[in-house]
């Protein structure tokens, strides 16, 4: 199959692209390296060293003799895309080209509509091209958990059978997102979902929870093709940034009480829910949308496994409160439903002590290149506002002792 | 009160500020001029003949003794915005500056995206100004009823109390919205939503439905003083094109078989409604949604009460079924709540033979500046492809005959 992957440098994109290269697919990546920027822009950096994309693409061709593709450029510049779309005619498109983080997107409000203008007009550009260009290509884009915010209700696959006043309509699941970031993938969802409703495309949005993890099967074949692991502030996820945290011996960041259950996934996960999703596509028409992660944790149960597991290997790990930077609720009723992944095959890999072992070895060889700055989180969803103030579950920490830990 | 418009060059945004300036309030405005650029580059135009800004406010304040004070610019631009807001330091702000046409941002990919770009962003930039500057100011927003689209449920106010799996929410009410405009609002909600949680800004979106009439209590004081009137595919809501049709002759264009049900209002209402939610303030952190019409209709009874008007003044008022152009149910439960403007004091006034009598007189004093081009719609939901094809709900007529009768 011919596959466009969107975002193909990244985290996920790049891991994503050996996995269907190696499947035998036909593999063209589109990237402008946004995120390697915003590291520069920030003195932060990717934790294992990434080569270069064009190097990359190199060593992969020598390992598997399959040549991937690539294109440099932003999506938001629908020229462009459109071009591309045209040139390559893809069958599926994997779409993680995104600013993909809540606190980056909170900082400012510059930060705030790059976001928003870099997800939304990106995949808007997208939607027309492939209605113009490859009207039958299934669009594969990566949503996020984060869409649904925490209800007191069962959080269902993107849908949600309504009964009201005695009549019934399956709608859309309403949307209380955490973050501006959040609410951009909330945009995209309602504007892939008309796409389908009103020109029959067709498209699986991937609800994604929080992914952990650093190897892949692909990326494991030689160094060169390691993919990015980002722990700092903005890009970093949770799990991974405790498992930094706990071999430098920082205390792991967990806010407030650390109630705040979230969905997990490892990153071998993403590429095989990515690959079931393009192996069995969306009708045309048709707007699926599918949770995917594989457990569900409170963030202080993650905290308390990354303790257990560095202990074994002898390292002092402290979990320590931080004042939450987020306007969240840290305790809440989570129950989210992630079926039909499972349903078209899903294997889990699930997260338990011996693979934190190894991902807290693979930092180990890395610990010289963590930046400290990159540890504790700088950015306030109510700037001004000392943390601790202002929401009920907040903890009495200071914004003074909260830097002074930074160091 | 001190109250900034933003687009107060407009249909609404000048009456309404005409009203509130009358009713004592402290009044600026913002536009960028884009309905009147969006004319000129269509060869379209207002069908009564409206004064440059600065010389309608120079009447207002012969007339009234009250100064208008007006800033020219996009507030796409968040430096420009800021400084506004920064310098005149509202209290309530009234939000019009968006791109309002459905079939305008179905046009093209370009047209798309400068609808979302500019509504989404505007309105993203204007939050970050109320946070930084103005935190107490009432954010007054016109949404639409088209956010809704036609659920198969009654529709809230905003909100809807669910129940599932035995435990129960309230959640903000799915959206099924029909056009890429009508999404921009959606995202609009969404993003003011976010806000008022996170950040404690005060917000009522008035989601409103298709206002008609031409007149206000102020602008009928001066002939200088008239608002736009749009009766052309892009701008022209569906009673106001109607009349205008009847006048010049012209097959009332009734999309379909005309069950699409819709909620109206008269535009002296959407000034009342608005002056209504600024005289009773949405509290701090609250996201308060009011669903501003007063009446629903079919657009067939709509055509029809046209049709007897017009009759009964000796115009020759022919009904026609035009192919939708728009990808909709043309029959569907429509049931939708609107008591929170009544409960606030709402006085309506209703649409009789008598009042679309007085829109057609008016109307006919400005007849020779109809232009024809501007009447039939061109704009495809699904282009390329002949309307009447592909959804159930279509006509047999094809696009040819169509082209023909707008000749």
């Amino acid at each position: 199959m011919r596959i466009l992957i969107l975002g193909g440098d990244g985290y996920l994109g790049w891991p994503t692209a050996l996995r269907l290269s190696a499947s035998g697919h036909e593999i063209a990546v589109v990237d402008n390296f946004s995120r390697r920027r915003w590291h520069h822009e920030n003195s932060t950096d990717s934790l294992t060293p990434i080569a270069l994309l064009g190097d990359r693409i190199d060593v992969w061709e020598g390992l598997s003799g399959k040549r991937i593709e690539s294109f440099i450029g932003d999506i938001e510049d629908g020229e462009f895309l459109d071009r591309i779309v045209r040139t390559t005619l893809p069958e599926a498109i994997v779409h993680y080209g995104e600013q993909p983080s809540a606190p980056f997107s909170m900082v400012s409000r510059q930060h705030a509509v790059l976001t928003q203008q870099t997800n939304v007009i990106g995949t808007l550009n997208l939607l027309f091209s492939i209605r113009d260009h490859v009207p039958n290509c299934h669009l594969v884009k990566l949503g996020t958990m984060g869409e649904y915010g925490t209800p007191n209700i069962d959080i269902e696959e993107g849908f949600l059978e309504i009964e009201h006043k005695g009549r019934r309509d399956l709608l859309p699941f309403p949307k209380l997102p955490g973050s501006l970031y959040h609410l951009s993938k909330v945009h995209d969802s309602h504007n892939i979902h008309f796409a389908c409703r009103t020109w029959g495309l067709r498209a699986t949005d991937l609800n994604q929870g929080v992914v952990y993890g650093i190897e892949t099967e692909e990326t494991a074949a030689d160094e060169r093709l390691v993919t990015r692991f980002d722990y700092d502030e903005y890009f970093g996820t949770a799990l991974n940034r405790f498992c930094v945290q706990a071999v430098i011996g920082h205390p792991l960041t967990v806010y407030g009480r650390g109630g705040q259950t979230r969905g997990l996934l490892n990153i071998r996960d993403t590429l095989q829910c990515v690959e079931l999703a393009v192996a069995h596509p969306a009708k045309l028409s048709e707007f699926r949308v599918f949770n995917q992660f594989t457990q569900q944790f409170t963030i202080a149960e993650v905290a308390e496994l990354v303790q257990r597991a560095g202990t074994e290997l002898g390292y002092d790990v402290r979990v320590q409160s931080f004042p939450n930077p987020r306007v969240e609720a840290e305790e809440h009723y989570y129950n989210a439903v992630n079926t039909k992944l499972h349903d078209l095959g899903l294997q889990p890999h699930l997260l338990d002590e011996q693979l934190v072992q190894s991902m807290l070895e693979t930092i180990s060889r890395h610990r010289d290149r963590v930046i400290a700055r990159a540890i504790v989180p700088r950015t306030r969803w109510r700037p001004g506002e000392l943390p601790g103030g202002g929401h009920p579950a907040a903890t009495p920490e200071t914004l003074s002792d909260e830097s002074s830990a930074a160091r």
